[in-house]
């Protein structure tokens, strides 16, 4: 295991509950504390001993009606990370948020905090909402349209990135001795006037530990896998095979290329649900305790939302009807969309077949297996151009996760895929990402940005946002 | 001290290095860690070490001018507070928002999410936002006049009521057994069409602990106190004399009796910034070492907002010019500005003496004494009709709360007036404030809600927005 090996990334995707869409019912689930701080900051620790890269939080401003069957209602990420930094030391945090419904003056100062009372762990997992339904929560007729929400969103991620930029490194100075709080000569105003946003700046805090948060993003669709070769720094993708993932993962380090950064600067880390048995049938007879938990009311309430169709429980057993679908693909959900279709057409599978191949993860890889076939396949992805690293989604809380970190992070180690320890101290350090200057740097700072810990992580990029 | 017995309710209101200008010179000072998360909670521990009801952080979203000279960033407060939470058990967390800059969605989210990760301890301080600056990082040509930021508070209030009104207690079921995780009959969209707003809702949370974070409110003109009568359930508020203090105290609550509210709903808590030494000349003596510090261009800066005085620093010896400030009466700054005109006619001091009287804390009481006379000023101010409790604005910190805390902290309580601990667990229990009912509460709980430790204190208020 020498430092200059490649090595996995991992994030521990959490949901309240865990990711199985019954995962609340099952017997090891504690769904009495689904609200409960204390149950997210135990987990995070937990995390953390494991050496995880990061947790991260899914968000959405709306509640999904579906919440009747499943715990699916939201944390509110900036909130909730910020009491979870409280109680972590290293492990990184990377909220979800919109810029379609949020105001980007809001938005930079919510994740530059994070990322001061973190120490320099924050990330912004930038989308753009798919839920329609949020459009009423905010005072709109109609959800813009996908090109219309990437749009405004490649504004939004140029505007906050200039705010979280528009105070210099040492321009806090806070000199007693001359009276001299700040050096306001290297605060700058942003004075954006786009198409979507005006906002004159500067932000009101100064510059973060990581310069600015990590960009990540989460869309594969066509506008989100350019969107991602310009600004992310690491990808949240759906697979359901090798092949898939290893085709997106060269499309979005081609497209990278391609506006000339260094692809190593765009982590792909596919989700994956692990279900972990002694033996692979005890690992499918616990997928399977799982599926059997689940409620058709749930899952025809997703058909509906994915893929437009309006099913009944008397339809369960029959084959789904594929010819139905067309009309949902201009519905703006992108990827997601064709993921769902790629199945029907691979494994034409009855309604409630399709619908257990759904619950475990909302499209995301579901895999059941020993814990050396769950690393094999890590291994394989990650070796065989397919990841960087992986969105670790257990299907329940905490003890998917526990069985994750005790079973198999021991094998990834082994093989020297996965680090012992932390090296660095910030999300960056452990993503091996360099901290971006300020584009208003005029000068070298008279006082030295807040140092991240000496790391021998390798810094593998030099930009990360054009502007 | 029976339980009965009225007593004062204690803020610590944080302010980064302290509320006087000039308190990150102060040798005692520790100006490096203004943006370092450990200090504000370890200051947060002893403020509920001595059994204080909240700390309070106050905000806007744009960066004074003034940062030139002293540490006038922002820290956001609903991150902040946060994850002071995570370091803290008892004491409220009462976090500034604007009404102006703030969708109601978004912020009603922060608000639950505060309310639910502290367990029952969030307090929502209203502002509409003075600074006109603000409008230009949220693409408005114009800040809103007054009277307009009003009319969309009125609005914005009603409509976060309903949304965290949303889910009735008890909507959560999360019952393995029947497979139902929220009772959606008894979780409610709120459909507001209103002049400002549009919001459908329902919100993506669950009923918090509270019902509602604690409505706060800190604005002292015509329009604030007539929304605080309405609204507030604690009242911030600035007064230099005893009389001014009476004055406001009998007014907002006779406005609150006439809109059939019980005014002891109503608390009323003026800033006090105390000096503190051991003979009263050691008090003064410190208050001066602080003047001493200020800075010119700081305050000049102020009285150009406040007032719409242009002033150099050649006039620093000077009367203020009283005849130049009329003009500066409708640029909506509402109660400071009359606040400040007062001080102007009522002690004719030179431009220098202003800004000392200024730089304590922008306006707020500054009083210079021996922990037995700070202790007289409270208690008369309690018990002459002026005050429910205080706002305490330490000169520095966290010095300045220390000599308080033990020095005037064990005088309060040995003339019974403050709490030798405390006796719930909820920032409603602290203030003795009832918690609201869900309005759409439609049926006795099936599930409790989320139970207060038991609590003696009197529970003083039936109901807090008419809606």
């Amino acid at each position: 295991m020498s430092a200059q090996r490649r090595q996995l990334h991992l994030n521990l995707f959490v949901y309240p509950g865990g990711h199985h869409e019954a995962a609340w019912r099952y017997h090891g689930s504690d769904p009495g504390r689904v609200l409960d701080i204390a149950f997210y900051q135990d987990l995070a620790r937990r995390a953390e001993q494991a050496a995880f890269d990061a947790v991260f939080l899914a968000d959405g401003p709306s509640l999904p009606d579906n919440v009747r069957y499943a715990s699916r209602f939201r944390l509110e990420p900036l909130t909730w990370l910020s009491a979870i930094a409280a109680a972590t030391e290293r492990i990184g945090l990377i909220a979800t948020a919109s810029t379609t419904y949020s105001e980007p003056y809001n938005l930079a100062r919510l994740f530059a905090s994070l990322d001061h009372l973190s120490r320099g762990r924050a990330g912004w997992n930038i989308v753009t909402t798919g839920a329609p339904d949020a459009a009423a929560n905010f005072g709109l007729d109609e959800h813009p349209v996908h090109a219309e929400r990437y749009d405004r969103a490649r504004e939004f991620v140029d505007v906050v990135g200039k705010l979280w930029d528009s105070w210099e490194d040492g321009a806090l100075v806070a000199d007693p001795g001359t009276g001299v709080f700040a050096d306001t000569g290297r605060v700058h105003p942003v004075n954006h006037h786009g198409r979507h946003l005006r906002v004159r700046g500067p932000l009101n805090t100064p510059r973060t530990p990581q310069g600015r948060p990590v960009y990540v993003q989460a869309g594969s669709s066509e506008d989100g896998r350019a969107f991602a070769a310009r600004y992310a720094e690491a990808v949240f993708t759906a697979h359901q095979t090798l092949e898939s993932a290893q085709e997106f993962y060269a499309d979005v380090r081609s497209r990278a290329a391609a506006l000339g950064r260094d692809p190593d600067g765009l982590l792909v880390l596919p989700g994956i649900s692990p279900f972990i048995g002694s033996t692979e049938a005890e690992a499918r007879a616990l997928q399977e305790e799982f599926d059997e938990l689940t409620q058709p009311g749930y899952s025809l309430d997703l058909l509906r939302r994915l893929l437009g169709l309006e099913l009944g429980e008397e339809e369960l057993d029959r084959p789904v009807p594929r010819h139905l679908i067309e009309t949902g693909g201009e519905r703006g959900l992108g990827s997601r969309f064709q993921l769902v279709l790629d199945i029907v057409d691979r494994e034409r599978p009855t309604v409630r077949q399709l619908l257990h191949r759904l619950a475990g993860a909302r499209g995301h890889h579901v895999v059941a297996g020993t814990p050396e076939q769950i690393a094999d396949i890590l291994q394989r992805w990650f070796e065989q151009g397919a990841a960087d690293g992986f969105n670790v989604m257990p299907p329940w809380l905490p003890g998917g996760f526990d069985v994750f970190a005790e079973e198999v992070v021991p094998l990834l180690r082994r093989r020297g895929l996965f680090r012992e320890a932390y090296q660095g101290r910030t999300l960056r350090d452990h993503y091996g990402l360099a901290r971006p200057e300020s584009v208003y740097a005029t000068a070298p700072a008279a006082v030295p940005a807040p140092a991240p810990a000496p790391t021998t992580a390798p810094a593998r990029q030099k930009e990360h946002v054009p502007s």
